[in-house]
This record gives structure tokens, sequence and C-alpha cells, in this order.
């Protein structure tokens, strides 16, 4: 059998116009070729050229998606699942051509269990979505990775966000998935019970797969019922270091601290501009506190103990609601903050991870770097688990600044593999990111992840060219 | 190439002799065919036949281990890793010979990292080894199965025990490991950060493969600050399905409880006979809260209001140091209380795990069940997992009452299984447990499973006959 270099099956193989007009006698109106449609559903947001799909088809089931993977894979042709379109490591492009099976219209919530604290529903939906229909059940969804990403699309990434430091991420909040496997086979990887010892986590393998084993089309969610009492803040400090020294202590000291975000003292300016705010412009922290009114007050008056211990200081409490609100929408509109500090340039957000002891070390040699190189990088930390963002606003008509950046990255990925720490604590491994496995794993890892990849889609129609070099 | 049926090579093919010499000449008195020692490294605390291994290797590293592992592979020798032999359900056995790999030589402690709430272990070391070395850092390992089972009998199994409700399984609190393949490979399988989505989560695959996939011999573990505060109690209730409420409307108020057991009647009469203690003799529920002195007053406070109302009470507390260690201890005892219920009798510990929300009616059912049997076999539950034990106490001479114990067992995992639980929820699958994996996976999920055994065991010689029926 012939095979190219990248691993894919080679083109003369391949039989994608057969495929296409299968899809379109089966799917009709639901199978789509149009060039906007196809760009759509390509990567937009990095700087990776945009790599449209050959088609888009939009299913309505699990079984929908099955019929539509056993009719590329008799064509070998690739199948690339579509979520939001929201990650940044383009996992949605179609370097090799292929169908993109789009999940946007298998958003239904199959089952809320309020007394087991979970719920069943079909991959397409978001986390927003999600949310709004659990309103008045007094639970929620913890995951928060910023983005209205779609919980599939979630699920693939291994996504997080500001709650992971108390809630975990989406390898501790999905139960089981229902996935359909490249040989159109439908797995449930698990049962509904909270904890099993009964066979392979097959679940924990699909949860970060980034669409290379299966297509997730179902999947049982963890849910958490929504805190009595919250309290947010704002907590300036010294320096990063004083910073993330006092987050260690936090947790060190058990205060179940439900959101703390840093914030460098560039990413403070954007926002104060873009949110008119009036932030103190250093090294910040944003925490919010979970809990019971008086566990909520006692948490809060255990960290500003601690926050003073460090220098930091003068909080600013968010009691109400609407102020709370506010400070978070502030968080989560950084991203476009930070885009205004340079008109016309485009963000290249990217994520490492280190343990946290390793912090402070890390943010603050990727500021010499940012500064050495002249670059404006904002940086925002989900600081509980080690894990922050640079967003380099990249000139993208300049290939010398292009280089320099892609060159920045690829040092701040190597130092936080020195560090122990990992090439992408949430954004997921995508195109971008694919070289830094060997480092970060070694040949032996490497080659156990190629060899499932191998056992459970031989052929590699499963979102080819993302998180694993295959070759053969 | 000759496979026997059971999917291991043919005894033929074997050179296990060649290989025993081989290996005496690497390890010396570190390897041994002694009729007793083999014995004690096969299963025996189950109704399952012991079966030793061929020999008895003790390494002192994991390269040590891969030089057994090679070694065994050339010859297609089973390998079977050996940690405590705390386990239920026959890990540790050889049904078709081989060697058993005991790590109890390596136990060290390679690293320690306060700040990042972590610890890197060799994995021969127990929990309780682990817990006496950190004793003075104000950490611990919070998994707590009752035994003290070795770290890496932990993660192979996936266990869990009392703690879980609050701090999750070995699924949760395993970073990384590292582990010696089938080939003799060594990966270590994720980096020290607390979370990433770089490559396939191949801890969560090692954890809870039973040595099926290949030997752990360190960990990368989660760890807990000890709480400031700890305050027990034990709770009285009318039925189980009553304490059953309870827990559920205690964890949907968000109240963080440490752990929640059950006690059947059975249980607590045997528990006040052997540890002689008065607790009411109707179904009971141990709790322990840990926080600060405030939140564990009002965690115990509103805990308190919620038994009321589902009639429970009236609560003993025990707030003295000595009075909750007489408690935790009555409870670790209830393995031997209920063994005394029947001298001469046999216990066989089995467990099952459904959603919260069936436990009540999973528990009364077994509960109907045993009466119509006229057995001896008391129960307890992790309640907040949904997780129970039953532990039949069969007179091992009476070859009609073993074989009503045996499908009593099956009838009891079925009706787990059609309430979306599982066949086992933390003592693994072992031997006992193979032939219910495809009632509950159905057939695509455990082909997806025995697809990856054979891809990264292509012989398998990990653990035979566990988990898996492997057939070609």
């Amino acid at each position: 059998m012939g095979i190219e270099g990248n691993g894919t099956t080679a083109t003369s193989e391949r039989n994608t116009g057969h495929v296409l007009e299968r899809l379109t006698d089966r799917f009709g109106d639901r199978m789509s070729t149009n060039p906007t449609v196809r760009q759509q559903h390509s990567s937009q947001l990095t700087w990776l050229a945009s790599q449209p799909p050959d088609a888009v088809v939009f299913p309505e089931s699990t079984e929908e998606v099955s019929e539509i993977v056993r009719i590329c894979e008799t064509g070998r042709v690739p199948v690339i699942a579509f979520g939001a379109g929201s990650s940044f490591e383009g996992h949605v492009n179609a370097p090799f051509g292929g169908v993109s099976i789009d999940l946007s219209r298998m958003k239904n919530i199959l089952a809320i269990n309020a007394e087991d604290l979970d719920c069943v529903v079909q991959a397409g939906i978001t986390r927003n979505e999600l949310n709004e229909h659990l309103r008045d059940t007094g639970l929620f969804f913890p995951i928060d990775p910023g983005a209205d990403a779609s919980l599939g699309g979630m699920a693939a990434t291994r996504a997080s966000g500001t709650n992971a430091v108390r809630y975990g991420t989406m390898r501790e909040n999905v139960i089981a998935v229902t996935a359909v496997m490249p040989n159109g086979e439908i797995v449930r990887t698990a049962r509904r019970a909270r904890k099993s010892s009964a066979g392979y986590d097959l679940t924990r393998l699909l949860v970060g797969s980034e669409g290379t084993l299966g297509v997730m089309t179902e999947l049982s969610l963890r849910l958490s019922p929504i805190p009595e009492a919250i309290a947010a803040a704002a907590c300036p400090f010294p320096s990063v270091g004083s910073a993330c020294d006092a987050v260690i202590a936090t947790i060190q000291s058990a205060i179940p601290v439900a959101r703390v975000e840093l914030l460098d003292e560039v990413t403070v300016k954007a926002v104060n501009r873009y949110s008119g705010l009036d932030l103190v412009e250093t090294p910040l922290l944003l925490l919010e506190f979970h809990g019971t009114p008086e566990g909520v007050k006692e948490q809060s008056r255990r960290f500003g103990e601690i926050a003073e211990e460090f220098g930091g200081g003068p909080i600013a409490w968010a009691d109400k609601q609407e102020d709370r609100t506010m400070l978070w929408k502030a968080r989560h509109d950084a991203y476009w903050a930070c885009v205004q500090l340079r008109p016309n340039a485009r963000p290249i957000p990217t994520d490492v991870c280190v343990p946290i002891s390793r912090l402070a070390e890390c943010v603050e040699a990727t500021k010499v770097e940012i500064q050495r190189l002249g670059l404006i990088a904002p940086i925002v930390g989900h600081v509980g688990d080690g894990n922050f963002h640079v967003q380099p606003l990249v000139d993208m008509t300049n290939p010398c600044e292009i280089e320099t950046v892609r060159r920045f990255v690829g040092d701040m990925v190597e130092r936080a593999i020195s560090m122990d720490g990992t090439c992408t604590g949430e954004h997921g491994v995508g195109q971008e990111k694919v070289k830094y496995l060997r480092l970060e794993h070694g040949d032996a890892t490497l080659s156990l992840m190629q060899l499932i990849k191998r056992a459970v889609d031989p052929n590699n129609i499963m979102n080819p060219g993302k998180m694993l070099e295959i070759t053969r």
C-alpha cells in the first residue's frame, strides 16, 4: 500500500469524488461544498494558514456520524470533527483535504440527572447553552475556557480554563463519551457510575485525542452545585513572583479558591483601557471564592492575610453580582483588550504549563525575552494550575517578525519542558505544536502514542496531520 | 505462530527454563523459585484458587524491571507485577505460569515537591509508608482503600476508598507514571505539570490497566494539605434509602464531605461486637468533615439539619482525635469484624458501583436476595460515589453454597449494570470479573480495549488471563 511521507493514504488511493457523491446522495442539503462554508470550517484564529476541507456535512445523530465515517473510510478520505471552531492550534484545518463533520446540529440534552450531579448531552452543544439549560436545577457545568466552545471540542482538546484550580479540567469532568471510531463502530466508553475499575480508561484516552482516534458525539458530564455565595477580588502585587508565591501559600493552606488568574501589567493596562476599569497597573491576581456565606467570608479573610504577607494589596472586593460580572467580563475580554494594543496586528495565543513552583521563574524569563525581542505580548495565567498564556501581537505582513515570534514560542515551550512542564496546558497540540511532542515525551512514549493511533486508525483518516507525526 | 485459545503463547513456544536460568544468572538471590515464596506471590484473599508463578524476582530499579521484562519477552514468559498482594480479584495469580515481579524493594521516595503538592515515588511503597514520610510536610496522600496496599498496585487497579468522594480516586491523583512496556522500553507518561493537553493520556490508560499493558515502576502523585480541623460522626438512619437520600442532599448542597460510609445493620452489629462499640444497630452513616475549624463546624451543622430532615439521628460526634481514630479503626476493621460472623467461613469481598440515585434501590434489592438465599453477607458502601461492597461468608467445603454465592454475585453485577453502573467500582476486574466486561461495555467497546491490548502487548505476556479475554 502506497503511503505518503506524512502518513496519510496516498491521494491516488483515495476516492474523494466518489465519497462526496455518496454523501450528497445521503445528506442532500446537509452536505455542502460551498467555498464559503468550507472556509468557515477551517482554522481562523491562529497564524496558521486556513486549510478548508473538501466538504462539510451536518449530521443530527450519532448514527449519521457513523454513516459519514463509514462512507469516508471506504474512500480513505480524512474526517475532521468541527465544534465551534474556537481552537487556537489549527485543529479543524484540513491539510490533506477531507470531510468536516459539523456537530452544530447535535445540541440535544439527552438527560439531566440532578441527584447524580451529571448530564448527558450531544457533543455540539456549547458550554453556555448547557449552563442556560441548567439554570433552574441549581447545578452548573464549571469548565470555562473563555470562548463559548462546544463541549465536544472542549473534550477533544482536554480544555480547562479559569475554574480548573477548583473544579478540574475536562479530564476530570467527562464521565463517559460516545464516539464513532474510524471503522464506523459506535463505542460508549463507560457507564454513568462516578467511578469504575472495569477495564481500560477509554474515556480519558479519547478526551484530549483531538479527533485523531474517533469523533465524539455524546458526553456524560459531571455537574457541580451552584455555590450559595461567591466573592471576587482583584489584588495587585509588586511582582509576578510575589503573586505566584501568594497563590502557592493559598493552595497549601487548603483554601479552595475557585479561580485565581494572573494578569501581567501589560494586560492590566489593556484591560483598563478596553473595559474602562482602574485596576492598579502592576501584576494582578483576580480571584473568586465559592462556598457558603460564612465559608466565603473566611476564605476571603485568609487570602487577604496571605496576600499581605507577600506584599499584595490593597484588595478590591467585588461582593455585588454586577461588580463580579464586570470583573470577569474584563478578564474574558482580555483577549480583545490586548488585540487593541496593536491595531492591524494579529494575536497569536499560545500556552504552556509548568509545576506551580516554577511558574514565576518561567513567566519572568518569558517577559525578559519579550522585552529583548521588542514584542508586544501580554501574559495571563491560570496560576493555580501553573498554566499561562502569551498572546504576541504580530504584523503578519512582516515575515521576519513572524519568524521571530515563532522562535520565541519555541523557546518558551523548551523552557517550560525543561522545568518539567508541558508544551500546552489546555489549548492542545493541533498542527503547530506537533514538533514539540518528542522533546516533551521522549522517543519511547511518543512511539507508544503512535502505536495506539496506528492500531485504532490504521488508515489515518481521523484528523490527519494533527497531534502526532505518523510515519510508517 | 501457535496461539492457545486463551490467547497466551503456546507453551511449546515458550522457554521458561531458559528464562529462569537467565534471571538466576542476573539476579542471584534476588530471584527465587522457592515454593513458599511462589505461593506467597499468588492470590490469597479470594475464593479463587491460588496460582503461583514459576519464579519471583525482586528488582530494585526501573532499569532492572526492564531487564526482567526483556528476558521474559525473549521466552514469551508471562510477567505479573506484585505489590502488596492485597487485591481481591486474583490480580497476582499466574494462571499461565510466569515470573512475578515483586516491587517491595522499590520503596524510594524520589522527590517531594511541597510547593507543587506532589511527590514522585517508586511503585512498591505502600500508602501508609508514604504518609509516614510526609508527616512533617503538612501534606498527605488521601486515597485510602483500607488495606495498606502498594501505590503501584493501587494505580494498577484504579483504587479509591473512603476519601474518594472528596479527593477522587487514583485516576485523579496520579499525575504521571513510569512504566516498563512489554518490549522492555521505559516510558514516562507525562511531566509534572498539573494539567496538559499534549497528546494521549497514557497516564490514565495505564492507571487501571491491572498490569496488562506494562509494569508501573514510578508514580508522580498529587498530595493534599492536611486539613486544619477534622470532625467525624456516626448517624443512624431508619433505612438504607433514607441514608442515601441524606447523602444525595448533602452533596447537592455542596457540603464537601470528606468521607461518608454506609454500614448496613449486619455490619454495625459485627462492628459493635468486634470493636466494643455501641452504635445503633440500624443502617448507619459514618462521616468525616475536613476544613478550617469554622468550616468544619458549619459543615457539621448543615449535615445535621439534612440528616434530621431524612429521619436520621441522633448523631454521635467524634471531635476528639482518639474518638475519631476509634471510629475509623472500627470501619477499617469491618472486614475482620464481619469475618467473625461466621467462623470457618471464607469472606468473598466484591464490589459494584451505580449512579448514586440508584444506590438505595441497588442495595435494597441485594439485601432481599441475601435474605432469600439465606446468606450472611454484610454490606458497606462508599455512598458518596454510589459504590458498595458485599462480603458473603462462604463455607468453602460446600460446593452448592459456593455456586449459590457465585450466582448471587453475578446477579448483583447484572443489577448494577442494568442501573447504568459498573461491575467493579474499585476492586478491579482481575480473573473473576472478566466475564462481565462484555455485558458492561458491549461488543464494540470491548473490541477496542482488546485492540489496544494486542497492539501494546502482541505476545500477551503482561499479566495474561486478567481483565480481558484475549482470543485471536
